[in-house]
């Protein structure tokens, strides 16, 4: 164990699982502090994510509009889905790419993960960019309602620079993308 | 109500307390979706939280590095919190840079709202640009432990497009910075 992990590092001591849900799973753990104090940490267990920003050949982001309980808002936001079991990151992110916008790709390229919410929430989103973008057709869930929406890459970085782009991993995943282009 | 929201409209039914929690508040709702059947929802209730960019006049970005329990892993992020009872956001996003770092900012700007997690976490984060700083002295809360660290801003945009750094708000709020900075 290195120094810098020795000074910080939070200890297991217990774990009381307090919910099974469809989604969320939720633990009440205890942990040895760095001082050797005890404390409790409240933390959600998630399977993993992914999300994609298809830009077309003509440089247009495929966008998707939902609606999102926590926030009783409907909100623009980048492809995205739960990996099933078994399941690897990019085969995700082809199987919900189709089912959300109706489009295939050619070429997926790894953006890296992002964590949503580090302290409680255990969550991996793996970002990818899609490019090839063919049309096929749109097979939701039967419980996801969608609207698929286009916009030019340019327009999106504008709209997020002016909190009109809420969703967190549109954020981050959108402006990978724009910083990528603009450093070739 | 508008056509869209209408179309995609999750209609809250009924909602039940599953736990309350230091920090996690979670709660099982059912809704009627837009084609009238009902399903659930698993939510995460959350306060609010703030998160800060400090950026130096040389150009440097002050950030911390702290274990994140859910990764088993010490991440390095810009400085965070929770807002406390009554607090608005700047108040809060002065408070915790004072608090994580030492320092204190004549300058703070909103860089928009962040949601980490839109499915199941109601949490709103809100960003801001620091600067203006000037050396006080940090005070991290009781069961904080950080190690404060800096990186001039343009490194610290390399390793986001690298994926060595994973803490979304911090991926999506240092983009922030940097596409302005590139947009003036």
């Amino acid at each position: 164990m290195d120094q810098t992990k020795d000074a910080l590092y939070e200890q297991p001591v217990s774990s009381e699982e307090i919910y099974h849900g469809k989604i969320v799973h939720l633990y009440k753990d205890t942990v040895r502090l760095p001082n050797g104090k005890l404390a409790t940490r409240e933390v959600m267990r998630h399977t993993g994510a992914v999300a994609i920003v298809p830009v077309t050949d003509e440089g247009n982001v495929i966008l998707v509009r939902q609606d999102r309980y926590p926030f009783s808002e409907s909100l623009l936001e980048i492809p995205a889905g739960k990996l099933e079991a078994g399941e690897v990151p990019e085969e995700c992110a082809r199987r919900e790419l189709s089912e959300e916008t109706g489009m295939d790709c050619t070429e997926l390229v790894s953006l890296g993960v992002y964590y949503p919410s580090v302290a409680i929430l255990d969550e991996r989103i793996y970002l990818f960019l899609a490019r090839g973008l063919t049309q096929s057709e749109a097979h939701p869930d039967d419980d996801e309602f969608l609207r698929v929406e286009t916009m030019p890459l340019k327009t999106l970085v504008d709209q997020i620079l002016q909190d009109e782009i809420r969703d967190g991993k549109t954020q981050a995943a959108v402006l990978k993308v724009w910083a990528q282009n603009q450093m070739k």
